[in-house]
């Protein structure tokens, strides 16, 4: 009671099974006491492409233009464009973000992935020798709920479904200090009956009941890779 | 000599050292007679985003946005945006992709999973029970071209880099059908000596040169994660 929770939700279809677990997620946590914030980026029309338009005035160097040293500067400067700044005051304020999306190719759709590249911006997130246990977003929690197209069984016959997750929540998560829960999966909504799906998102609401008791996974390789 | 090639390019800046090395890839191919062709995604203000205006016309089912059925119905009935269409008939051209990008998060920039999201569509990369070795881009040939800003020291402390061309390459490309040279990896261009950078640079010049006569990565979990 009390948490603040920023939802970052990347789903076109409000009627959609992402949508039905934002909305579960939503209702249980502001029932809990919880102060929920979405970030629908479909329908804000966020944008995923990393360029020049996210500093505001000039830039540090106009001869060759380098968006990891410009966007450092221009944080320094407060000069990032308003929907960074917006973005990273959700972040600021969450103890938990929840990365709510359905799987694209292994993977985060663009749009989230370019939330990541734009808004966790060097010295906001993490800096020179701030990552990992150092990073400058400690303290708080994450955990990447999705959804795929495939059965459990087809992603079994390729090798664990957590390989994927290496990049997502060690490389980006993990980089910048936030804890990562376990990941919640919910295998191919589209393609098993209406029932299941019914128990789907039982589970979810089940297990937002005590998400606030579980323990952080050990984000070693180890974890991934065994 | 006389071979396709679609070098799909993601940074802002020519002036960069992915730009350089695109440069590099575009002489040294065309030399060796091949054809070359560039999407540059940034100049090209490419979408990333997944959206309703990848269909041209009415949807298959307008009652709940669905993107993957939606862009594969459209696939099949030639209704894809005409960006999409263009990108597909470079593909379907190529002999080899190269994707030349500076990692981002341990992934693509976000500019360039979405070409991957709305180009490699249902109907066009893959199938039903058409994946992997039944994929539909066969015969192909795909090397991840990418620079870090760590070190390869600093990449070793947390695990191998391998770890995250998992989904990339293999959930990506060979999904897809598509074979897989071994990744070319510049590890931090930005903090070397000019002396290193250059090296960098005839290194790939030189892996260009012999590059028709290697052998695609086995693209088993072993190779990543031995």
């Amino acid at each position: 009671p009390g948490k603040k929770v920023l939802i970052v939700y990347a789903h076109q279809e409000p009627k959609s099974f992402n949508g039905s677990l934002l909305k579960i997620a939503v209702e249980e946590l502001t029932k809990q006491g919880c102060s929920v914030t979405v970030s629908d980026l479909y329908a804000m029309q966020f944008e995923p492409r990393a360029t020049r338009n996210d500093i505001v005035g000039h830039l540090h160097n106009s001869e060759a233009f380098n968006y990891g040293v410009e966007t450092w500067e221009a944080y320094k400067r407060g000069a990032l464009s308003k929907d960074l700044i917006e973005e990273q005051k959700k972040v600021q304020e969450a103890d938990l973000l929840i990365f709510q999306f359905p799987l694209f190719w292994f993977n985060m759709p663009a749009i989230l992935k370019g939330w990541m590249d734009r808004v966790l911006v060097q010295g906001f997130a993490y800096d020179l020798s701030k990552a990992y246990d150092g990073g400058l977003l400690q303290g708080k929690l994450s955990l990447f709920s999705f959804t795929t197209g495939g059965s459990k069984e087809k992603y079994a016959t390729r090798g664990d479904i957590r390989y994927l997750l290496w990049p997502m929540q060690h490389g980006i998560m993990h980089f910048c200090g936030v804890k990562v829960l376990e990941p919640h999966i919910c295998y191919a909504p589209e393609n098993v009956s209406g029932e299941k799906r019914k128990e789907m998102l039982t589970a979810w609401t089940q297990r937002l009941k005590t998400l606030w008791k579980e323990e952080p996974i050990d984000c070693s390789p180890e974890w991934y890779f065994k």
